[in-house]
């Protein structure tokens, strides 16, 4: 199976803690890296991860609180030190680009490439991202300031050739690409040979859903049904379920519930409040709603879809 | 003797690297904590340094380049969360105020405290902080962009009571402080008893100088001159004093000479290049000219002053 990963490079919440890192997270899409907000340090999480820097080109913001977005300006930074020359894109409200421009022009003077900003409306759904293998869309969640979460779609995989069979009849060389591509062969004398005799069906497109930071929201289910792995914020257990509703966070309760009602096939929750100081309550919380649940943690990698 | 310690929080450079933090310090003189330079990452340093957030209220910064000062939104963002109320003072190149407010008045709006900046001309010797225990005066350094060291001066502590001679003279409590303070005692009868009899003199007062980063610059050795400990960046080693003087950094034998022609009593090297694997060559060659020499590491505390 082709690579999609998530990669956790820290899951606290905005107060900084010795046990987490401020958000990031990496999605390597057959070996092209997405990062999924970018708190403060995460370039040196980044580097302990291993994940090639130069691989990645796309960053989302989901929001701009400062636990998301405030290691983007020492990426950066770094990427003009390592003589980066390929253009890097961020996806995020626009407000990031009017705060971070004047820090860029002045900290990476002569930058030796271009950092494009793509604004973003978190408040309604769209397609931001769209290539060959992926395709990356908004879902509008609810915080105390404007908030996405982000929906990454594999694309149907090219059909898998039976070896076997192509031999058998004789099938050249050049036939091969339309042939996974569902053609049907026509062998020398006439007879139409079915693709699906030729080719048996790759696995079927996987998804990876990731909801932070959001209160409690039902209607984001019908966007997020079925994903492989959906990742959903649980800064606190229901004790907190108060103040989770006043901060605009969510439970892990309500994670599992989201994760049960959108029949996703894995849940992981993160963005763990500090008062925590280990979340076996929270993992026992969510699993009771929902069994599949794992916690994030740093250097974990998941794979989507996969065990 | 009263603390006047130096806590390392970071030491490395400018490139990232998982042995070394972006450059940050903290002093604590007499309990009061002065931080020197703070790059990504440091409040979560600080918060393993077990030294107290809230005794930290003057943040001293050396120079604008990214890590020396990129931490410095998230440690004041952080700070707002822990409802901090008294006023951060920040002592920078009066360019990092223009950069920094927009984020401060976005990331951190309502926030329960003033943050002040105090803009410093780093091309000219100045005391820019002063209070009863210690000043502080820049010390103007060659670097790529405006650049300034720091000088931490105790205060002449007050002379210390000699307690059988107090008791003998039936010297009264109202009148010990100014004792201290070098006042003679007249007895009942009209004897005066000269101050040395009844006390002995604190040790003389100590000092720090921070110096990062610079070229080797021969000319502050009048200002350092007798400095108890000597923090002087040694980026490279002496093979590579070329890249030394073209990016304007020093050398670790650059470093000792000038230790050594300062006369100050110890050495600590740091800023190191993300090249070097261990720095083990270049404290041996820091050391070959000046033997009191010591690395720079994190979570390192040097007493100054003391052993």
């Amino acid at each position: 199976m082709e690579k999609f990963d998530v990669h956790i490079l820290g899951c606290g919440s905005a107060l900084p803690t010795l046990r987490h890192n401020a958000t990031s997270q990496v999605v390597n899409v057959r070996e092209k890296l997405f990062m999924i907000d970018c708190g403060e340090g995460t370039q040196v999480h980044l580097r302990r991860s291993r994940l090639r820097f130069n691989r990645l080109n796309h960053i989302f913001i989901s929001h701009l609180h400062g636990d998301h977005c405030f290691g983007l300006i020492g990426l950066v930074s770094t990427f003009c030190m390592l003589e980066r020359t390929a253009r890097l894109h961020v996806y995020a409200h626009p407000e990031l680009e009017r705060l971070l421009r004047p820090q860029l022009d002045f900290f990476c003077k002569g930058m030796p490439f271009d950092v494009v900003f793509h604004p973003i409306d978190p408040s309604r759904r769209e397609v931001v991202y769209d290539d060959r293998s992926v395709s990356v869309e908004t879902i509008p969640l609810r915080h105390r300031l404007p908030c996405c979460g982000f929906l990454f779609r594999e694309k149907p995989a090219l059909n898998h050739i039976r070896r076997e069979m192509v031999d058998f009849y004789h099938v050249p060389v050049y036939m091969m690409n339309r042939i996974k591509n569902g053609e049907d062969f026509v062998t020398e004398d006439g007879t139409v040979i079915p693709n699906e005799r030729l080719t048996f069906p790759a696995a079927p497109p996987r998804s990876y859903a990731y909801c932070s930071d959001t209160s409690y929201l039902p209607r984001i289910v019908e966007q997020i049904e079925g994903a492989d792995l959906l990742f959903h914020e649980a800064t606190f257990a229901s004790d907190n379920e108060a103040r989770a509703k006043q901060t605009q966070h969510s439970t892990a309760a309500q994670a599992a519930r989201i994760a049960q009602a959108a029949k996703v096939k894995r849940l992981m929750i993160g963005h763990f409040s500090a008062r925590y100081d280990d979340e076996k309550a929270l993992l026992e919380e969510a699993q009771a709603i929902f069994p599949d649940t794992i916690l994030a943690d740093e250097n974990l990698t998941v794979a989507v879809g996969g065990r």
